[in-house]
């Protein structure tokens, strides 16, 4: 078959490489309905991330069974399945208490961006939905795989609750969907910071109620202004630099919670300024494989959907044009089609 | 009347200073009953805080109303009363929430180290005992007015809970107390981090099941090797440096809780450390004012001793030998009575 292959900053190839098989009777393959480019492959196409060796790309995915491994027993060839960017074995002790992103197992899901793809630990990573979903669903369902999944975790980290008030750093996928799970969460009021006249218009399809243009300092004070110098309950930092991490920390109330979940790059944050904003902070990975359940009836039921994040659709053949629409923010996130 | 000031490093004189009157119709004088000397005082006192001018020292504080400005409501004079060291209106939307440590008409409690102490808006942040306690509660009341209402902080912002395994970084009056509070909350297993026997032996008495002499990545290690290589579901960081937050981090698992109270100093985290981690992180100056009418009632019931932390006490014109003690850690903490 044929697969994404980066082999350098913005060099993206898709090229010959091997079929994947199962190697361990826990695997499973599944034949790929659909995978997109995420945010946090950037980094490593623009070479904030090093990369020493051909390396094959992407980690979201959905699709069918192909075929299973002797000892995987919670999926079956033929059922249409989706899974997290990060392998689980959903059993060990960080898995028992929800932090399967942790797992004493884990690997992170490689080279997705293909038609094939080999799942680790297939029993404890993949979900089956309840039967094989119409077309228009499957963008939905894709974006469990990270995005969605991860702006959850985003508001559920910052405790998002009924009639709270959030702000949401970042208008990439991950915080658009954040805003549609700060609404889900009951959120009374939902501040989007963006100044891309297409995000601001999905954030506010999503929920958001008011749009904060101004970043940094002037960003900070807007949203004082808002919220009568008091700052907000809950933010969701959804980028993953220093200024977003410090629009997020100075945006929040003394006692307020900030989730985040933009890979931190360059990010260093000062004790004693951490120590008197007085915040709650949790973040890292999300444990997608712990809402997965949860956010799948969701979107079967058309509760929520995530799937308009997706605004390029390319084959699978011209992954390296979704590279440079996502580069160049011309898309906000690209859905290819094996 | 006389009272402590700090001239500069090591240099704590108890010299002739105004008496305190009513400044505002909010504020209230207390005839101090004890004093004490704080762990956070030695920051100054070792130089590491610069000294500009003479400063009126102390902060913790319990005795008897003198005096009340004219809206003074809540408490009145003869009652004995106690409260935290930062002054709280109580009635501000960060007070409301809890955190009246960030309150918005916050002021440090000046120079409680001397027989009489003016405390801004009374109503706000004294509460009064049920009675004129005995000499015997005096100790475990002043304890209130700061570190065992900040080591119980460190124990609700690390989320213990019945059951739970929880670590305590640190062996000063802070990290002894934090103990105790994890004890109270119902913690199962409670690991100190100590090397000096006579608090060691306090720890214990205090609740703490186990005793970590090990530091750093051997601290670290025999932490894992304590809890079947897992972490544990909750960290009390009483110390506030790089070292013993990279301790508090390095020993809670994935979504685990780390409460930190030591005021950092020359803390940096790494933002991407920090988000592998996967910890839930929370701090700041502890909220004691909203502790207080519980901690009176278990102080009062003689369900908790937090007086024990006294190990020295001296009159309060010895102060400079408190300082001294407390520097060379001959003493844990020292009582002062004027």
């Amino acid at each position: 078959m044929k697969g994404t292959v980066l082999y350098g900053p913005r060099d993206v190839r898709f090229e010959e490489r091997e079929d994947p098989k199962i190697l361990k009777p826990t695997d499973a393959i599944i034949k790929v309905s659909a995978t997109c480019v995420c945010g946090s492959d950037l980094w490593p196409y623009r070479g904030f991330n090093p990369i020493t060796q051909p390396t094959p790309m992407g980690h979201e995915y959905c699709g069918i069974v192909e075929e299973v491994g002797s000892d995987v027993k919670s999926v079956k060839p033929g059922q249409f399945v989706l899974g997290s960017f990060f392998v689980s074995d959903n059993t060990c002790p960080h898995c028992q208490l929800g932090y399967q992103s942790s797992c004493q197992n884990r690997e992170l899901i490689p080279g997705a961006q293909a038609p094939y793809l080999r799942v680790p630990l297939a029993d404890g990573t993949l979900v089956a939905t309840p039967d094989i979903p119409s077309d228009a669903l499957i963008p939905s369902l894709l974006a469990l795989s990270d995005v969605m999944g991860t702006g959850w975790f985003a508001a559920d980290a910052a405790e998002v609750k009924p009639g709270k008030t959030a702000v949401v750093v970042g208008d990439g996928a991950v915080g658009l969907l954040g805003v549609l799970s700060a609404k889900q969460m009951g959120a009374e009021r939902i501040i989007a910071m963006s100044r891309h006249e297409s995000r601001t218009k999905l954030a506010r399809e999503y929920g958001a109620t008011d749009i904060v243009t101004e970043r940094g300092d002037a960003g900070v004070a807007r949203i004082k202004e808002l919220t009568n110098g008091i700052g907000v309950d809950s933010v969701l930092e959804c980028v993953g630099t220093q200024e977003s991490m410090m629009q997020a920390i100075r945006s929040t109330r003394p006692g307020g919670y900030i989730g985040y979940v933009g890979v931190p790059h360059g990010v260093e944050l000062n004790g004693q300024q951490l120590f008197f904003a007085h915040v709650h902070l949790h973040g890292g990975p999300a444990p997608v494989r712990r809402y997965l359940p949860d956010l799948i009836k969701l979107v079967w039921n058309g509760k929520i959907a995530p799937g308009k994040v997706f605004d390029q659709t390319l084959p699978l053949d011209q992954v390296a044009e979704g590279y440079r629409a996502m580069d160049e923010r011309r898309a906000i996130k690209t859905l290819l089609k094996p």
